[in-house]
């Protein structure tokens, strides 16, 4: 099974690959993974405007994804640019890793706290959560108080604080880390915090990891999103311009 | 007071000429319109995959008109493309075809029905209410079984149907052209259509000119979106990327 | 166009025409105003059994408006007495502004809180909110702590106090001023201060003014109530006393 | 235990007293029932203008009920006119059919339809269930193609037709019979009907009799409405002039 | 008029014989009240665990009470454990203290926070609330710290002390004891020293008495749950297996 | 990784056996698959009732797959009959039929119907929707007409018409198979004749398989339910009784 993530990011070799490194490590046997970066859009994706700026490009690689012979691809944003057309245009599954991230949080927990980045950024993450239907389990948004390229271990103890408020004001009883960016042991350690914290289990959801294996699921299973929810654009008929 | 339409479609000059001219015939004195193309994007705008093709061209455009000293614009597209985006970029109004009838038909009744151009895409207007919060009050989606490009007046039978239908079984109480491109005209028609039928006035709602007295209402209270909901992108720490 | 402002209180020369006078300022070119009183009801309307006094009279009024030749009337409420009961009376615009405001700041933001002039009229204006299908969009209500015959301008300091709290409390990024007699330029000092605290723009709605340019933009566009929403009574077959 | 049933409509003995007979015959034991009508309003309650106009007399009268050291009141009217200010004006439970009736079906359903006189009225219905939050158990609205007037036993074939296709296609599991008017008899003939047609009992609520046995369930558990949610009124610093 | 109220813990015949001869003393005159406890469960019910565990002897018993000649059944605990196989079994009302309490919470303000022992079981109460759907009228859930077995009247103070908070913070305007082991008299206590600190009456509702007088008021007016709600199971044929 | 299939109804060997073999035809490699039946129960689920009375059994056999050193656990029906329990009991995570598929459905599609048996059931499903928070989602519930001991490959048919009129009368574009008995083949045989029939993909979820791949995606990314949602009961204070 050959799975490709669309990192929405404007190429940077260390990113991509270092992406690649790490969804190969949890990949587990039998999956190839791929990552391929944008080639117009923003170097993070932070805002409503870096979302939609990388969108034609999502679309643009899903297409050559399925040209490719991939069996699905992920989006490696929270805020799951280009989603809706991507799904449009191909029949592989499209997986976001906002949209997986949310229902795995949902099955979980019956309220859970979102994590980013900056407090501007609120809004965006209640729209994203508000557009997957799922706002009535959201106990609150919580930041980080550094952006996509500033964050690093030294914020550990400030998101780890935010989280256990958010646990004891909010009612918090599971995190989702919305600033994929944030990288994968980030979650592991603000979850050993909360457990010696509070003396049990709170599970903090990596997007990265739950689109991965939310799109294995799908592949085994064999389903993919609905062509009357996401039809197919009518090339035949219309006149396009990309550049 | 100047407004600005961005028509989210490709460059055809009939087309802009054509709507630039018809918002001016419901502007009223004391409004400066202009209308402008996409030199990106598709020559009409019928899914999801087209939307977001749209999208960077029309906050690029949104820019442009803040520069231009422009005190607000409208996006004529129900789907809204790009609105998030052209909100963060810029303080002027901008003001959605799609946002600002769906409220007005809130306003006027308890419950409507978006009338759009074919079936396929009613799952991508369900999504569009649903992201105002308004899906409470939509009685149902109907179509013209007619592409954006082909709908003319030979349709009208089959959409005046449509909508006595929609009374009748869905209990709809007012109707959104969601099919922006259906003119203005039409929507009269149906209106008057609809009066003979049930003997009671039924608004029909047109977007392009909901979204402009809309923009015009903002311009004349001095209000526009908050920032705190669409903060300023963080062009200094970020590198963008166009083309 | 001429617009007339149900002002739901007690005859009170001075304060009639201080709205209309306040109304005309800000209606712009070719706007008529007049404003009226009610002959039974209350000086001041701080809960639901004032709103309720006042309805019969806002019916009444809008009647006599309708029979006046005015083009669409607002109530100047905002719990919007008698709007339901207007609209089914009359086939010109009926505007509340409640609802007028309300729908206002959905569109400016994703959360909004709404200011007014006690703690025991909260329930009062989460009951007006869930009634226009807003209630997932309202962060909090705040009160000034002060009657609305009381309320001045050394109460500007705790409104502000608590509008700041509220942004960094309940996250709101937009405000409505329920206490509509709290005067319109109340409004711009508190968006000031929110200005300079906050650094960016927050919109503060003062709901006269976007009850009266909705109004006229209904008249623009052409549009009002639906007669299938808001039914005429049933005169000739049901007995009517008023006094 | 003395429970006073406001009726929300003109002075008519034959109505009232018809309503205090038919009240007295099933609440039981140990319970006085007094009717009383109104001096102002309409002949019959069928939309909002008729409703508005009703609810200052019966403020009026759950004050004066109060005072009389009645226990309890219910207002005859499934719009429930008045409701809110009432409670503000007395600490007595204020229960009005509507509020009861809706909460009795979804209890004893997760789908209700409720049936009311004329289709123009089905918005105000909607209206009522939503302002009780409970729209999501509402299967449908019906009416009995009568008004409240002429409503009588020719209609009970009509009626449980509606009733019936209700089931069928909207899968209503219960009924409220919203034309209070209807008559006691009414809702158990078309009961047994049910019975008979579907080979299971379907609850048909009237809600007159539940707003009544909720009276007198809020007297015995010596509940009332939260004074929080609905508070007394500022007597002392508003004029009010009623006549 | 005999109802029974199913105890869902182990048989402990104090416990059973003073819950029999508390709501014999609020039940009124004419009504029979007959307890009766589990042969298999726990000791009492604290999670989901416990609930469940307790819900195939509330169906058994609930069959018996039919059996018996009862006219109708209350479950003693707030969870409701065995309600929805219960009615399917029987055709006796059959009423939750859960279910029952909320929709008067409901009915006496616009927004009722729940009182239970302790906060790990938070998460069940908003499961229960979200299942009636009320949650959009959820102000908050409030612990007294105690375990069902130790809550005792030293308790108080602290459970005034949340309810103050609860009314302040989060705008709680009744409060539910979600707690049904509180006992009666703790309702009335707190009741109390709220009317004292807020200066107006705030209800505080005892489920087991709002459970005991909805139900006879079901029987009182006839009403019972739908069969198309809750329909007979296949006893023909399905093979059952109970010990 | 070793996956336990709890089956919720009485020992029947072909049952289980033939369950086992299905599971493990689509488990992949690398998973082992034991499946496991009830002691006391029903020998089918087909109401509130059949599900009630097999949870605690499920709670057992949870606790026993844990000490067992199982990795995860499923529950073979769409009801979830005693998964909140279960997760209290144990760490593992537990994964229901019911929430499983809704939420893939939910990735999947905007509006998706669940089809079961027979019609009298549609309560139940409804009731399960609404407790995962996705009844905003569901277009109907659609019925086979069959027990589920009865469904066989003559009902495909009937199951088919129904889709189809599903997708055109309720916007339905995506299907659960919410009688989890039908079998893996029909709903790959139902999704050919809805391709067939629309000419596109619409998924048709198997809740089993796609419950088995979610159990294995949550162990593949070390996530489970969180301990402050599903708290261990008090076994140490509280008396439990079994048998």
């Amino acid at each position: 099974m050959h799975i490709r993530v669309i990192v929405p990011v404007l190429d940077s070799d260390e990113l991509v690959g270092k992406a690649e490194k790490e969804y190969r490590s949890f990949a587990g046997d039998g999956v190839t993974i791929s990552a391929v970066p944008l080639q117009r859009g923003t170097s993070s994706i932070e805002c409503g405007f870096d979302s939609t700026l990388a969108a034609p490009e999502v679309m643009r690689l899903a297409k050559e994804a399925e040209a490719d012979g991939v069996d699905a691809c992920t989006i490696a944003c929270f805020t799951d640019p280009g989603l809706v057309g991507a799904r449009e245009l191909v029949s592989i599954p499209i997986v976001g890793e906002g949209e997986a991230s949310l229902h795995m949080a949902a099955m979980l927990s019956t309220r859970f706290t979102v994590v980013i980045t900056e407090k501007p950024f609120f809004s965006l993450i209640r729209r994203t959560v508000s557009h997957y239907g799922l706002s009535a389990s959201l106990a609150s948004v919580r930041s980080a108080d550094a952006s996509v390229m500033d964050l690093n271990e030294s914020h550990l103890e400030h998101i780890i604080a935010e989280c256990v408020d958010s646990v004891e004001r909010d009612g918090a009883e599971a995190f989702v880390m919305g600033c994929t960016g944030t990288g994968f042991d980030m979650a592991l350690t603000i979850e050993e915090a909360l457990k010696e914290r509070f003396g049990v289990y709170v599970p903090v959801i990596d997007p990265g990891k739950v689109a991965l294996h939310f799109a294995r699921a799908m592949v085994a299973t064999g389903l993919s999103h609905s062509k009357l929810a996401y039809p197919k654009p009518a090339f035949a008929r219309n006149e396009y311009r990309f550049a």
